[in-house]
């Protein structure tokens, strides 16, 4: 059974304003197309404005002003956020402590937060932290020395390799590897020679990690990733890089050694990054690009290698028309070479 | 010891044609250029019909009609085919089982099928069920509340998280996951406010997923790869996803939020989709291609962002030449201007 | 504590010659920039060699005849390497031996070599062997019969498939996957058929594999890495390649089944390579390049698909300019069109 809530009750929850009848109640959110009388739905791209008049919801989370249609409404600055909230509310439970499960690993001189789970088949290593409330599922290996902030969730087959640290509210998706060794070699003749990788990795408060993510420790001191950055799954970041606060890095993107991402910059999926760059804050890198060098803030980029986004968008739609234009080019030519022997003529 | 075959069996198994001595054994396959007399091989692409001639195998899968220069053969309309399920006859063994191993983790109220083999170290949480001749890896961690169906492979370090269900005779290859939480955010400022992902992943049967592979959970309702579809590794999915029926999906391909690929769809290697696209059935994506609007079905595409295949490949050719191409415009415009300039003279 | 060397010692375990004074000691090493008075730096680059005049440093390595403004130096043929060996010297101790842990799963007919490490929740299979202080550590899974050298380190949650072969002083990261199942279907009708993949994975000496790399078993015979050869984090390398010795594979890379690499290749970040192809000793893919065909020996290639670096870099600098080109060839037209004009009249 999922609790019930009043309008009443969610518009204070957040900070909004109830259109209609406060004291209806719902029990969980749905889209607009197929919510019920007991859902609250949301109305957040104007373009589904019209759908307000025919849902079947008991109330529509909305910007202040938007036609309500008749119906409840709760007014909010950003309805995007207030259904994230309230999905929040309605469907998601802290954790219930387990406590460390009788099948889990643990070493020596381990120290244990409060309220934590630890489930069977995971393994912590002699010397680490965790704190409280912080759950481990089975089968992530946290290394000697490594040190895990509070509610924190580790997820099954992540690592978290020899003196990493992680701070509070860190999610790290399954599978995902803290702390991999750079990829480090100095050319001896035609071999290569290993260069130890002494540094760590350090992950700031609300830092995400995606799936299969391979976050790699620094040659000699700290891959930093700051507070509140998230990182899609697949991602690839080399040692050294520092990656800013709020940014969000999608999908299968690749970042090489020792570049450092301002603030609120977005990767999209698939981009590449060449090492020692410096990305300034709020730049958007589109899809695939390949960044060969620096990137000024406040503005987006696409391209491999890239330029300005709108620049790249005017010269790719160019791209297909190309065979057109060199056979223009040769058809020129000949009219010119008739034009230039006609004047000779005359 | 490999069983041994004859010739008249093997058409038999296989729905073909023995041309030649029929009551020759045989006890594995090898390419034509080795196999020995005690082995058979296989003629799918007619450009290596000469080698028929040369082989020291003691027969030929080939199609009907083709040139068998004296050996034995069996034709069968589809060789390449034949040979696979040739290697499947002689080199395949249904798993042994071996059920639970002791080291093995398993939770409470777990639903256990027939003949399984759980090896050590595999993690099965609560509520979880388990097919018949299902065999779970080690280190393999399944959720609470999941289902995996009949004749399954769930390899080590695999993640199926929870209330993800998995059809019949589905692989997941090593360090694959499936049901990750998908990459949802609502802007809260600058920063970023997590959504909930509370939908799960669905794998109907036959579905087969590469290693460490990402499958991420819907983040209401379902993300979806119909029966059939095959992964290879390192591939993305992210959620709400829906992947028809006997796709390929190759390696290190990144398929963004909400996108419907239809049946029989091609994915080359490396190739990037965008978000809430429509992709039409039979169609084929080119290597590294980056898809940016929905593609219509029974087509082949490539390039970043994509075209018809056939124009890109137009495209591509005149890349190498824009450097000529643009001094022969420079030339061009120099000849004009003294065309023009006599012109005016005259 | 760091043990102490006098840069006589240094400069011996070197093969370096001392410039100053080499009664000085030193604990360790540090940049340029930051390095105290207790510990030695480098300069392999000569952009910096000015800061050598300011480093805080005790001595610098640097090569033979570099200016050292005054300060102690050791002169070394490659002081990047130097730089590499010292690093080893000073801050890598050999893995103490800890035996088999209780925890660790261990199967029947094993062979462990003397000195070994097997950690908590290392599953080891039937019939595996692992050589001489090697190290297996929690949540690595090795399949049955495969076979692992001396000194390897196998991290957390890696796994070797059945039968695969690693030589000595392999390193694999977390997460690595040797041996998955190659992605070889055969079609039947619209539906694929599974092609068994009975080869295996073989190792050579010295070959390091990244964090959640993928390496697929042959479908027949063998899928192979030559000595010394290094791939970085998430590189998939599909069934039946071969790649040849000292060969450098950075993040993200894919290279598609049955393809040859020869030595001491080059591929950068997010390279993809089709199948069946043959690349040559000491090639340079450029980042995000895409490899059609094959590519004769000692050249950089770059582009998607690729030509000769060079190359590339000139178009590469015509594509932003493709609109104004589009429009010179527009503006040339009608500029034509009006002097064929002209030429009529006259």
């Amino acid at each position: 059974m999922l609790a019930t809530r009043t309008l009443k009750e969610l518009a204070e929850y957040l900070g909004g304003e109830v259109k209609g009848d406060e004291n209806i109640a719902v029990n969980g959110l749905a889209p607009l197309e197929s919510a019920g009388p007991d859902k609250i739905t949301f109305l957040a791209n104007p373009k589904y404005a019209a759908k307000v008049a025919e849902t079947g919801a008991a109330c529509v989370l909305m910007s202040p002003g938007a036609e309500r249609h008749g119906r409840n409404a709760i007014e909010v600055a950003n309805p995007y956020l207030a259904f994230a909230k309230l999905l929040t509310l309605f469907y998601t439970r802290p954790h219930p402590p387990l406590g460390v499960l009788p099948e889990a690993n643990i070493g020596t001189m381990v120290a244990l937060g409060e309220d934590i789970s630890v489930y069977p088949g995971a393994c912590i290593g002699n010397n680490v932290s965790i704190g409280d409330r912080t759950v481990v599922h089975s089968g992530a290996v946290i290394y000697e020395g490594a040190a895990i902030g509070d509610d924190c969730v580790i997820h099954a087959n992540a690592v978290v390799r020899e003196r990493c640290r992680l701070g509070n509210r860190c999610i790290i998706q399954p599978g995902a590897v803290i702390g991999s060794d750079g990829f480090g070699y100095a050319p001896d003749g035609r071999a290569y020679y290993r260069i130890p990788q002494i540094g760590i990795v350090v992950l700031e408060d609300d830092v995400e990690i995606g799936a299969n993510c391979c976050i790699d420790r620094a040659a000699l001191e700290v891959t930093l990733i700051r507070r509140g950055t998230k990182l899609d799954n697949l991602v690839q970041i080399a040692h050294n890089c520092q990656i800013g606060e709020d940014c969000m890095i999608v999908s299968q993107v690749g970042i090489s050694g020792s570049t450092k991402i301002g603030d609120h910059v977005t990767l999209a999926g698939q981009v590449g990054v060449a090492g020692h760059l410096s990305i300034g804050d709020n730049v958007l890198v589109g899809a695939q690009s390949g960044v060969p060098g620096s990137l000024p803030a406040n503005a987006a980029y696409s391209g491999s290698p890239t330029m300005p986004h709108k620049e790249w968008l005017r010269a790719m739609a160019v791209v297909p028309r190309l065979p057109e234009l060199k056979k223009s080019i040769s058809s020129l030519e000949k009219r010119i070479a008739e034009l230039e022997a006609k004047l000779i003529e005359t």
